[in-house]
């Protein structure tokens, strides 16, 4: 990695600029980026998702949150990278430490593909923009990925979408909007393809005015039919197919006002369309509120896609649990790839939504444990094994974590496994009145925890795609002040942990589906309804720390998960699940 | 009422003003305002503590919010003002709604020393300042009051804030600092007066520079030992002592950079000053923030305070319960007074903190009830009685509520005073991470009236002064996403309530201390503390909705109010208050 940082030192002086800033984005501003635009990865070594570099001529740091500290210490090591904290009280982000170093004046290179308009406007001094600023040195640098495009049906036609945004426009005065955020893309035009490895997205710029679409996308120089056929059917609904490259004409070519959403726009994009004089409308983009909000469509498949996920999930922990205790020698690796053939093996299943997460003991301490390819852990007795994953599939997307206890386990491994399945539960049981934001119910999660001091670095709850990505937005369920009400149709994970550095790791996970649930003189009122259905491990419960409503929720999922899923188990697994979802006597 | 709207519009048909735009403050942001300044109730009727009017040719509106909805519409009947509320998710606020009449061209007035430059500067059209507005025909309006000042104690001296506070201006690069706010300047002088009801305030406003301090105040027109005694102190100390209206001439004598707090400095100066080129540096005054943090002194009096604020308290209950139980014929009013009277009995007590809230049955269903005078309702068996009430003291401010079942209630009553309590309990009882802001506290208080669907309009908690105003920022316990952490030495109330209209209200309140709880791996902690001392009442419990560790902290606390409070109380009081507080059985 140092060999690289020199290179762009090289280049640094050679050109004259003080500081680079790589982030960790792509030109449509996605959280997960294809392999051509992991730059900080390439950079520095550091893989989490969720890390920006500075690089002057005497100093190279990598900022990242709570979730990331060990992974980057780890990573980081020997590189003379500095890891800089950021989510802890004392941090000092990118923009005020540029400011500290050179007190505004500085030359400041980014490769504005990569980086927000937002975020390059914060930077204290001079910014230029060089698109591919890597590129010269980074040799061998992927292409822009091109798979396969293929239309999907989630109970709205694009051009009830495209109406609904039309109306947007007329409200916001404005000619036409520039969408930049590929699952935005993706839900608006009701298309996926797999050009990001989890997200199945289509890599692509949209333009959408009153009278034309124009979508900027890859084609046509690769043979392939499901595209060719997908575009036909997109340009009988009026969808204007244009090469990705030619968005550097709309600078010059568009006319009228435009609504643009600068937390996604690029700023080499930002920059042309200010240049050219294009007037623009910065806001927020009304689709990410709108995709949000699932329709009853989306609904159907998000249970359909958790039956079948809760399917493979207790083939995989009956064949974990007789496995270990029979004795054969499974890696973290090994589990994960069995729980990937178990998905596989389902009807309509389109990939993994993410990477698993498959570790135990003191591997499931790091939230974000990326499981070795060689020489993985091996899962023994005696402890706790976590595993985060989630799959894809043709109806919607999942996310589930089930951390199971194999053989005994430690009273501190017991209390933390309860603790965080109190606090899971007492916000999977919250009723609250309309209007409320997912920060405001954070607490519940986390109280139980901060009764006895233990807390977690992470957010509670995250938005989850229809058969998009694994992550979105606007609502969440975190510290941040988020002011988003959660609505009925919204869907948020529920996943508190603890986590103890070189010990073990705890965190349950559910997607939770936001519902009415009535009316009185108090206000109207939202509640929760769990779409995971999978069993939590009873025998891992100190039930001395649950109360009475905790149990009785735990006892009517567990029978639901296992009136559910049971029928389309073999019998041998449906009577160990028998056993698992017990009611619990209160 | 009506003719006084009418002698208004008079006066806007002579100016050719479209619309007068009133609000509740005074020319310092006061939230509890002197008589004189009580435009929107001499105009209106309305005595609420929040309310702000609009009038124009054809329509006169009281914008509100939540807390006081019944009572605004009682007052209003009859006057032709409408009610405008907020806090609804359909408000529509003053700004929005003049944008809506006047599409931006309106010629709205105000009285530029009573409405704040943040208010004014975001109404939209041009805004006239007229001082004194109502004065032409409000022909008996209430001098300035102007009342004995006096030094206090506590802890810290004026010449060191005011070393603190240069600091801040160094740091800041300003070359002076305008309070506006009547409890920040008698905050950092260390001074008192009774300028306002309930409020032991100076009216006044006070520059300090690197070399001045300059304190424009009312003084020497009326013949006061006590205040000319305190002016030599201050004095002594550096302070220059200025006629209040000699304020106008800041503007033209002001020199250099001076730091203003837009939220409470009022319109006219903040265009005076304008006008006169002083170059502004605007942002939250940092006084707030220190003053809510209390130092040892003032937390010690804190203590002292309670415990003779609990005495009286404790007295009153006996009182009324014995004379309730003996058939005697109390009113609301009758309560009131005889609390009034128990804490005037204590040493020190320099008044109540705010007007007491004695509330039988209907009337404790409205938040801020005013117990009437003439014809008050009498208290009487089979009911609720709720009095919410505060006492200042040399040595701190109270206010606490309690909520008394009267021989028999219903189950209804049972359940909210029971889960009223629960949600009190839950609060108290937080352990939380360092930095956490109260707003994401809130939901405990109110998890436990949300999970059967009920909830209150107000906040759950707000700061308190020491010796000074019985509300106080920037902290909070609200829905309101306000981002100021909690700290060690903060003190905020813990209030929640459920309120059924024509039925009755329950409202639980203690003031709870911010203490450091330690650190450990998960970082440092912070917890409460009650500062009150007064029992709840155990026999209107439904013991089923407590769990075992609320129980515990009923019965903790009931155990430290007996051993605090017997030694003071006369033997039959003591021995009483020993049964209200013995332990629960769990």
């Amino acid at each position: 990695m140092a060999e690289r940082i020199d290179m762009l030192r090289a280049l640094m002086r050679a050109k004259g600029w003080d500081a680079v800033v790589v982030t960790g984005s792509d030109p449509h501003g996605s959280e997960y980026p294809a392999e051509r635009w992991k730059q900080v990865e390439w950079l520095s070594g550091f893989t989490g998702e969720a890390g920006d570099l500075v690089v002057t001529l005497d100093h190279a740091g990598l900022w990242t949150d709570t979730r990331y500290f060990i992974q980057a210490e780890r990573q980081l090591a020997g590189t003379g990278i500095v890891l800089h904290k950021t989510r802890v009280p004392e941090q000092v982000l990118i923009p005020e430490w540029l400011e500290r170093q050179f007190g505004g004046e500085a030359l400041i290179a980014v490769d504005g593909l990569c980086v927000g308009a937002d975020f390059a406007q914060s930077l204290p001094g001079t910014v230029i923009s060089v698109p591919d600023l890597l590129s010269p040195f980074w040799t061998d640098r992927p292409a822009i990925p091109q798979t396969p495009v293929f239309t999907v049906n989630p109970g709205e036609r694009r051009r009830e979408k495209l109406d609904w945004l039309r109306a947007f426009l007329r409200e916001r005065e404005c000619d036409g909007i520039l969408l930049t955020a590929l699952d935005e893309i993706a839900w608006l035009l009701n298309v996926r393809a797999s050009d990001i490895e989890y997200n199945p997205l289509v890599i692509s710029y949209l333009l959408v005015t009153q009278t034309d679409v124009c979508w900027y996308v890859l084609k046509g120089e690769v043979e392939d039919p499901e595209s060719g056929a997908t575009f036909s059917i997109l340009e009988a609904d009026g969808v204007r197919i244009l090469p990705y490259a030619d968005i550097d004409y709309l600078p010059s070519e568009a006319s009228g006002r435009l609504f643009v959403d600068a937390s996604t726009l690029n700023y080499q994009l930002y920059s042309s369309l200010t240049a050219a004089g294009v007037p623009l409308e910065e806001g927020t983009s009304p689709v990410g509120l709108r995709k949000a909000v699932k329709n009853m469509t989306e609904i159907g498949g998000m249970r359909d896609a958790h039956l079948q996920d809760g399917l493979a999930m207790e083939r995989f922990l009956y064949w974990l649990e007789l496995s270990v205790e029979g004795g054969r020698e499974i890696t973290e690796w090994d589990a994960a790839v069995k729980l990937g053939q178990l998905r596989a093996d389902l009807p309509q299943y389109r990939g993994d939504s993410f990477e698993t997460i498959s570790a135990w003991g003191p591997g499931a301490a790091l939230p974000h444990y990326v499981t070795p390819h060689a020489y993985a852990p091996v899962i023994r007795e005696g402890g706790l094994y976590l595993c985060d994953s989630g799959g894809q599939y043709d109806f919607g997307t999942t996310d589930i974590t089930r951390t199971v206890p194999l053989g005994r386990i430690s009273a501190l491994e017991r209390e933390d496994y309860t603790l965080v399945l109190k606090g899971h539960i007492d916000l999977a049981m919250a009723i609250f009145p309309e209007g409320t934001p997912g920060c405001r119910l954070d607490a519940l999660a986390r109280e139980p925890l901060w009764r006895s001091k233990r807390n977690f670095g992470h957010g509670t709850g995250h938005g989850i795609g229809w058969f998009l990505g694994v992550h979105e937005g606007p609502q969440d369920i975190r510290q941040n002040l988020n002011p988003v009400p959660l609505q009925p149709g919204m869907i948020v994970s529920d996943e508190p942990g603890i986590y103890r550095e070189g010990r073990h790791g705890v965190r349950h996970e559910n997607l939770l589906l936001c519902i009415d649930a009535g009316q009185n003189e108090f206000g109207r009122w939202l509640a929760f309804e769990p779409l995971t259905l999978c069993h939590f491990e009873t025998e891992a419960l100190d039930l001395s720390l649950l109360d009475r409503s905790e149990i009785e929720w735990l006892n009517a999922y567990h029978e639901r998960v296992y009136r559910t899923l049971s029928p389309q188990l073999p019998r041998e697994i449906a009577d160990w699940l028998r056993e698992k979802t017990l009611a619990i006597q209160v």
